[in-house]
C-alpha cells in the first residue's frame, strides 16, 4: 500500500546531505576544460588562481572525486534555511484535473529568494578561508547578488555586485536588499570598468546582459588587491554546491518510496537545473535508474534549442577563459524579457556535455505562456514564483496535461528555484496585458554564431 | 540531559492543531462586547449579520466555547504553508554573546509574507459557505490585503481592498501581488466612498490610517449586495484563528521540553501577538504556568503605553460599532512611520482586557532602534524581517542583552510575524540615514483622547 504523502516532505536536519555530489565522476565523457583565449590550452590551477579562489579552482578542475565533504561552517549556515521542502502539488493537480502526481522542490524560502545561497555561502567560505578581503560578481535577476551579499555579510567579506542594468531598473528594491546586507551594487554596463566603457560605446542604451556584467566583475576583481571573482552559475563548482537540492529530493522521495518519471528545471547558466537534476542523472549514468529530464529555457534566449555546441567566451567583453557549451555567441543580445536570470548566451559545460550525450531534453517556452503558468500556479499553490522558475512550471503543467489526455499517472518533479516578490514589474505587465514575446530571428542567431571564436583545442 | 535542539523545529502535518483556542473561555473578566454607537447596547448577532459573515459573528460573540474545530477545507489550506518553523536563533545568540536562549516562530514563509493567511482563509471559507459574492477589507502594510486576496482567489470570491495610502505609495508592488491574485485595490482615503470624501475634506493630503480604511471598506460592504466586510485584526474571531501560531509553538517547545521565560510579539491591532501569546496566557489564567509576556508597539502610535482603556470607534469615520480597548482616540493620526501594520489607534478588546488585568506588559519602541535591530537580525539570521515584526526583535534583543549583563540563561521566544521584502523603501531610508523618530506630543494625545465618545454601557 502506498504511504500517505504529506503536503510537504521535510527531511530532518540529520538527514540533510553532508557531501556535494560531483556528476563529472560518473560522466563517461568529461566536460571540456576551460581554455585560454590566447592559444587554446586547458587552464591550469596556477592560471586560474589570480581570478578565482584557490579551493574553488580545485573543485572546478576535479573530474574524479565523486563526493566533496561540505565544510562544517557551510553546513551550519545551510541549517539556517535548509532543508527545503519537497511539496506535493495537490492543489495544482486538482486544478488541472490530471492523474499525474506533481511534486516541486521549493528553494525560495529564504531572503535571497532562490537556491543561490547554496553556492554563495560555499564560495564566501572558501574566500574567507583564503584570507581574501572581498569578492566581485555579477547578478542578473538579483538573486545571486542577494545571496552573495548575505553570505559575505555572514563571513564579513566585502561584496561588489555588477547588476544587469535591465534588472537593476526593473527591480529597484533588490538593490536595497543587497545594501541592507552591506553590498556595493553597480548597474552594468557601467563606466567604472574599461570593458564597461567599451560595451557602452558599442551598444549605447543597452539593458546589459549577464555576459557584460561578468566581464566587468572579472575586471574589477583582477584589478583590486585582495579580491577574487565569484560566479553564481555556469561553473562546475557551482553545480557541485547546488547538488544539495537534488540530493535532498532523492532522500525525500526515498522516504515515501516515490519513483519520479519526469524531472524538470529551468535553464539559465545551469545552476538550478544542474543542482536539482545531476544527482538523478548520476543514477542514470551508473545504470541504476531511468528518468526523463527536461531543461526549460526562454524562447528569447534559446542556447540549447537553437545554439551551437562549441567553445565560446562566457562574457561579452571576451576577457574570460573559453568554455565549451551550447551558445548563441557571446555577442548575442537577448531581448529585454523578464526572466533576467535566464538571459545568458551560454550554459554550464557539464550540462552541455550531458545534453550532447542525450541525457536530457531541452525545451524553449515563450514569456506570456510562462506568466500564464506562473499566475495559475500562484493562485492554487499559494506561492508567487520567480519568472525564471516559472519556465519549469510551464512545462510541468504541459506534461501534466498530456497525462490528462493519455490517462497516465506519471510522477512529475520540478524545481521551484525561487520566488517572484521582486518581479512585480513583470507581473504588472502581464496583468496589464502589455507583455509580449520577442523571439530572435534565425538571421540574428546565425549572425551571432558566425562570430564564435575559432579555437584549436590543445 | 537536555535534548539537542535543531536549528528549526518543524511539527509534522499530523501534529498541527486541529482546533482554534478561544482564550475568552479562560478569562475571569470577559472582554467588553461591541456596542452600538447610537445607544450603547451590546450588539446582537442579528445586528452584526448585515456587516460581517454570520458564522464569524457567532465566533465573535462566543465567550464560552474553549475550542472551535478548524474546518477541513481550512486545514487543507493551512497545510499549503503550515506548520511554520520554530527557529532556534543560534546565530543571533552568538552575535549578541548572550547566555539567553532565543527562539522565534517564523510566520513569514508564505506569499502573503505574514501570519495573516491564518485568518483570511478562515474568513473567506465562511463567506463562501454563506454564499456571498465577495468581501471588502482594509489593509495597512498590505500583508492582510495580500492574504485576503490569496484566500479569496482560492475560494473564488471577489475581493475589494482599501489600502492605507501611505503604504500604497511606499509599497507599489504589494498592489501588484494583490492584483495577481485577482483583487481590486484602492488607496485610502479615496473618493469612492462618502466617508472617504469626508475624511479627505477634513484632512487634505493625509497618508491615511487603518481607521480611515476600515470606514471605507465597511461602507463599501454594506452598500454592495452580496458583500460583507472582513477584518484582519482587532476582532475576537481573528485572534481565535491566529491561535494556530501559539498552539504550534506550544507543541514544538513541548517536543524538546523547553519552558519559555519571556514571550514577545508586536502590537498593532493585536492579531499576531494575540494568536502567538493567548494559548500561553491560557496556561497562566488556568494556573498551570507562569510566563512574562511583552507586547511591543511603535512609539509613534502608543495605544497601550499612552492611550486610555475606554470605549471608542475602531474606525476614523465613526460608523462602526464601538469597542472597549486601549485607544489613542479614533481621530488620532499617527505620523507616517514605516510600521504600516501597527498604525492603528486601538487594539483587540481581548488584549485590552488582558492588559488591564495585568497579564502582560507593553513597551513602546522607536523606529530607528527597530530598524537597527532588524538589520542586525537580518545579517546573522538570514531573514529580512518586516518592520512590524522587528518591534518584537528589538525587545527580544534588549532582553537577551539584559541576560548578558545578569548572566541569566533565560529562554526568550518571539513571533517573527512577517518578512520585509515589500518594505525596501523603509530600509532604503534607514540605509541612507534619512529615517527619523516621530513621537506624538502629550498635547496631541490629550487632544485626541478628549474627543473619545461618551458612552453609557447597557
Amino acid at each position: 500500500m502506498e504511504k500517505k504523502i504529506p503536503y510537504k516532505i521535510y527531511l530532518s536536519e540529520e538527514e540533510m546531505p553532508t557531501k556535494w555530489y560531483n556528476v563529472r565522476a560518473d560522466m563517461p565523457t568529461k566536460p571540456a576544460p576551460l581554455i585560454s583565449p590566447a592559444d587554446g590550452h586547458a587552464l591550469t590551477l596556477e592560471e586560474m588562481n589570480p581570478i578565482f579562489c584557490e579551493e574553488l579552482n580545485k573543485q572546478e578542475l576535479d573530474n574524479d572525486t565523486k563526493y566533496f565533504d561540505i565544510p562544517q561552517e557551510v553546513l551550519d549556515f545551510y541549517r539556517m534555511y535548509r532543508p527545503s521542502p519537497l511539496v506535493r502539488a495537490y492543489f495544482l493537480e486538482k486544478e488541472l484535473g490530471t492523474p499525474a502526481k506533481i511534486y516541486y522542490k521549493f528553494e525560495g524560502n529564504n531572503t535571497s529568494g532562490s537556491h543561490k545561497l547554496n553556492s554563495s555561502i560555499a564560495q564566501a567560505y572558501y574566500a574567507k578561508k583564503q584570507g581574501l578581503k572581498g569578492v566581485t560578481t555579477e547578478t542578473g535577476a538579483g538573486q545571486w547578488g542577494t545571496a552573495l551579499s548575505m553570505a559575505c555579510s555572514y563571513f564579513k567579506l566585502d561584496c561588489k555586485v555588477f547588476m544587469v542594468k535591465v534588472s537593476y531598473e526593473q527591480k529597484p528594491f533588490r538593490r536595497e536588499v543587497m545594501r541592507t546586507y552591506g553590498a556595493d551594487v553597480t548597474p552594468s554596463p557601467s563606466l567604472t570598468t574599461e570593458v564597461g566603457k567599451r560595451i557602452l560605446a558599442n551598444h549605447p542604451g543597452t539593458g546589459g546582459s549577464l555576459g557584460c556584467a561578468i566581464s566587468e566583475a572579472v575586471e574589477a576583481a583582477v584589478t583590486t588587491p585582495g579580491y577574487r571573482y565569484v560566479l553564481g552559475s555556469v561553473l562546475n563548482q557551482v553545480l557541485l554546491h547546488q547538488t544539495v537540492i537534488g540530493q535532498e529530493v532523492q532522500a525525500a522521495l526515498k522516504k515515501y518510496d516515490i519513483k519520479p518519471d519526469i524531472l524538470i528545471g529551468c535553464l539559465g547558466g545551469g545552476s538550478n537545473f544542474g543542482g536539482f537534476a545531476t544527482p538523478f542523472m548520476g543514477e542514470v549514468l551508473r545504470g541504476e535508474a531511468d528518468y526523463k529530464f527536461i531543461g526549460v529555457e526562454p524562447a528569447s534566449c534559446p542556447s540549447f534549442t537553437r545554439g551551437k555546441f562549441a567553445y565560446d567566451f562566457c562574457d561579452t567583453g571576451m576577457i574570460c577563459p573559453l568554455a565549451k557549451m551550447y551558445t548563441l555567441g557571446s555577442q548575442f543580445m537577448p531581448s529585454a524579457n523578464h526572466a533576467g536570470g535566464l538571459r545568458f548566451h551560454g550554459i554550464s559545460p557539464i550540462l552541455a556535455q550531458l545534453y550532447h550525450d542525450g541525457i536530457f531534453e531541452a525545451r524553449a517556452v515563450e514569456q506570456t505562456a510562462v506568466f500564464e503558468a506562473a499566475e495559475r500556479f500562484a493562485r492554487v499553490e499559494g506561492i508567487l514564483p520567480a519568472p525564471e522558475s516559472s519556465h519549469a512550471i510551464r512545462v510541468a503543467i504541459d506534461e501534466a496535461l498530456k497525462c490528462k489526455e493519455t490517462g497516465e499517472a506519471k510522477t512529475i518533479v520540478f524545481n521551484l528555484s525561487g520566488t517572484g516578490y521582486f518581479d512585480m514589474v513583470a507581473y504588472q505587465q502581464y496583468n496589464d496585458g502589455t507583455m509580449s514575446d520577442v523571439i530572435p530571428s534565425d538571421e540574428a542567431i546565425a549572425e551571432s554564431l558566425a562570430k564564435l571564436p575559432v579555437v584549436e583545442e590543445k
